[in-house]
């Protein structure tokens, strides 16, 4: 295992500080947790937005807490979900009376979770919403998709319809309007390891990739030869495209990173990607490439569709100031 | 090789397809070269900053283009210098009528290329000024320094100083006041493969990280066990700190990602230098956390200090509306 660390079981703690080190003034660790909050919360009257789960995938989800995102995100430990508490404490932190809206992806550990922090939120008088983000099409049930990197996109949204001053409702409506109209599907080729596992946690041989693979690892729908970045550009976007109609209206394209995939090559995905939708007859209307849902240093991308109307559009326009969405 | 790439001789034209179909309203490619300009250049009476160098360093240089940094990024093959004729032609695309600012990275087809180009954009009348950044302390020699990722905060300076209206002359300056106070250091866990070689280009034993190492692998100062992310933070800081003094002023903190490690990882050693530079009486005024100059997936990071004085903490808080570096 190589890896830049220092004890293999408190990467999160360390994690949290060096973040809260480098954003001193927009950020605070809530004392005795790893949540993450923006530093002046609670917002009066402002529907705050709550996300997070297992560590390991940065810049999600602390790097999205800021002005027009998030007000404050829960860290578990690496590939495990946070506990009811920490997720409740972040509740607690960050409601300014208007209620709390829940960005949960659609795991099972995480749904739980979220769900009794949420009970325990409401026994003391806040309100609380949820949204379970399961953009995954590799996975074929609805109800089992996982969520994956069009998460951020909900982040994006339901953050800047709170900072519009949205209810509750609103906030949630809008957070749904993506989860309803997102769709991602990602590759590896490689696995990454736990830091405190210490051995990967999975095997690819020396020419094999993986199509569909989970940002945990988890399976995906076929293991084969590695092959173009045309060829493996059409396969995830032909399965999304598939899954959900995107004509008629335009899309949000997001080329993401799982770690350790050169920016280069991310680029040379999206222009394959917008080759197809430019065929198909679907406009872009925006596209972001980066790193934005990772797996460690897991070797590999997604690629996330999202169709926009009116709405959607003004969202996204909006400004944030997370560290890792300025825009 | 793993890598998610078409033809391994034509990266460097499908990332930058790629490029300005992510982002076709700020950038444009000159036609039959990898140059990527902003749109809207040339902008008259405005100095132009341009830069460039190797592929494979993503998002450095092309990621920067856009208002309040660079006007072009000349990209040449990776890891290889561009050749004069098209950063003649980046010159010549951006150049508004006050002069173009080079912004050149310590290595020797890089100085010898941008010379020529620049030579050749003086015959035609052009102001041309020339920067070269060697922030890199790893090499003792002043003048072999390679230039690092503290070239980032170059960019930074000197787009904002040309957008505050700043003469040639000036934004020359403000760029060379970053040179002479910036100062990087590196080090890797594993090497990286250039597309068109397909092998790696050193090796690395598995317990093994070399401290020191260049952008391209280049030699760095010594290989050894790998140690906690507290001791390499401590032993890059402690290089840079004894190589220029660093108190009595703020500083701005870049801790940068060489491609594969994890962010999280990035934020552990931010954790340490940032205790570092406290204990030392230094103020920490911005900090950066992320890839801004990789070696394509190398996993490996950079520490870089840059002292500020007044004006150049202005002009770091000047917006910014480059893809890979929004303020």
């Amino acid at each position: 295992m190589k890896k830049i660390i220092n004890d293999p079981n408190e990467v999160v703690q360390d994690m949290a500080a060096g973040l809260i080190a480098a954003h001193p003034d927009e950020l605070q660790q809530l004392p005795g947790t790893t949540v993450i909050a923006k530093s002046n919360a609670p917002i009066k009257n402002k529907v705050a937005i709550v996300s997070g789960g297992g560590s390991g995938h940065e810049p999600a989800h602390a790097g999205y807490v800021g002005k027009g995102m998030l007000d404050a995100a829960v860290a578990g430990e690496v590939f495990t979900s946070p506990t009811p508490d920490q997720i409740f404490e972040a509740i607690k932190a960050v409601d300014g009376g208007a209620g709390v809206c829940l960005v949960i992806k659609n795991y099972t550990g995480d749904v739980l979770n979220f769900e009794m922090a949420a009970e325990l939120a409401e026994a003391e008088g806040i309100d609380v919403e949820k949204v379970v983000v399961n953009d995954d099409v590799a996975v074929d049930e609805e109800s089992s998709r996982r969520g994956i990197a069009g998460t951020v996109l909900v982040h994006k949204v339901a953050g800047a319809k709170a900072e519009q001053g949205g209810t509750l409702k609103e906030v949630k409506a809008a957070a749904e309007k993506v989860v309803e109209n997102v769709r991602s599907m990602g590759m590896a080729l490689t696995p990454c390891t736990v830091p405190a596992a210490g051995t990967p946690s999975f095997q690819l041989g020396e020419n094999e990739m993986e199509i569909g693979i989970g940002i945990h690892g988890e399976s995906g729908i076929e293991r084969k030869s590695i092959t173009t970045a045309d060829d493996i550009a059409k396969e995830l976007t032909d399965r999304i495209l598939d899954d959900f109609d995107f004509t008629g209206g335009d899309v949000a394209v997001m080329i993401n990173g799982l770690g350790s995939t050169p920016e280069m090559e991310l680029y040379i995905v999206n222009k394959q990607v917008q080759a197809i939708l430019a065929e198909k007859g679907i406009t872009v209307y925006t596209t972001f490439v980066g790193e934005y849902m990772t797996s460690l240093e897991m070797t590999g991308c997604s690629v996330t569709l999202l169709k926009l109307d009116d709405e959607l559009k003004t969202l996204l326009n909006e400004p944030s100031q997370a560290p890792a969405f300025r825009s």
